[in-house]
């Protein structure tokens, strides 16, 4: 029997109920007990994989995070220099990215009182930027944005990222899927310009 | 006796510990009857002045919004054209802006699943793209920023602002009051060169 695989598999399955709860009424009302309710597990067993809610709330983070990565990664495999849909990708575009953006919400109200969920959170901001960094140093090969300081792009992309994705989450009508895009192309319209 | 002003007055007080308590400990953890440990009062005086913690938020969440809006029209007494001091007090750049934030995130936490805190977000955001393109205006009669698209500038400020806060709050060492305003000056001067 599979057990290390079973393990994980149900690891990642209690985290995807974990995140659905949180989309859909936020992270004060998801229990333990609510979890086991939904995944018709007792209670004990979904402590046996995560002792406690921040643990869970740790996995769950990191799963959307891979989530992330995995959308962005299959963006960028038919083009490694397209740029704009590998920050559509890093985006709240669709039902499965908003639940995963909206995990990152609940991870940042508990990463401003936690530093080890505050140094996770720096993490994964390096860990974008240099995502941004690599497609950035590929269009640099491709002789597209000379002689722009890429660090500096990577840095502002990502602010311009966490803020779009705040706007868009709660002004959904402003800023579709479309109005990000638009929004988006001049921004990095405003940066071939620059390049 | 002022009954009225002792009224909001303690509300006020009320409201300002809450705030702390969301600084320092979080959202998840307030409780009516922390505020009233914290305050000397009884719980029944702190449910007199907030139905419930809901209600207690969104207070919480207005004075916070008060709070920055002084700071910034004290920014822009001395020049109404003063861009980036408009921009920095709208940062949180010392202890008291950065505990307004705080509230900020704790409140974008419940606006994820609460459509009434979501159209107030919304309402703020709109607020402060008026007060920016209200400098931006004031600039442009002074013979600044000519030619730019003002609506579309003092939109993107907004979304900048927002990422430059949640980047200094998880990361107060690479994003110090120094490190924002150093971004800032790069994104202005950006903007001065488009203008």
């Amino acid at each position: 029997m599979p057990a290390l695989i079973d393990h994980e598999s149900r690891r990642h399955q209690i985290a995807r109920i974990a995140a659905d709860i949180i989309a859909r009424v936020g992270l004060e009302p998801l229990t333990m007990r609510q979890i086991a309710k939904e995944a018709g597990f007792s209670t004990t067993i979904v402590t046996h994989y995560f002792a406690n809610k921040r643990e869970l709330l740790l996995y769950t983070y990191r799963a959307s995070v891979a989530n992330t990565g995995e959308r962005v990664e299959a963006a960028l495999q038919s083009d490694p220099c397209d740029l704009q849909g590998c920050v559509e990708s890093l985006l709240p575009g669709d039902e499965a990215s908003l639940r995963d953006w909206k995990v990152y919400f609940a991870f940042w109200q508990m990463a401003l009182v936690d530093a080890e969920f505050a140094a996770e959170q720096r993490g994964q901001v390096a860990n974008a930027r240099s995502i941004l960094l690599r497609v950035l140093n590929a269009r640099a090969r491709a002789g597209l944005n000379r002689g722009a300081n890429l660090d500096g792009v990577a840095r502002r992309l990502v602010v311009v990222i966490q803020g779009i994705a705040i706007h868009s989450i709660f002004d959904p009508v402003d800023w579709s899927a479309d109005g990000q895009r638009a929004f988006l192309n001049g921004e990095l319209q405003a940066l071939e310009a620059a390049g």
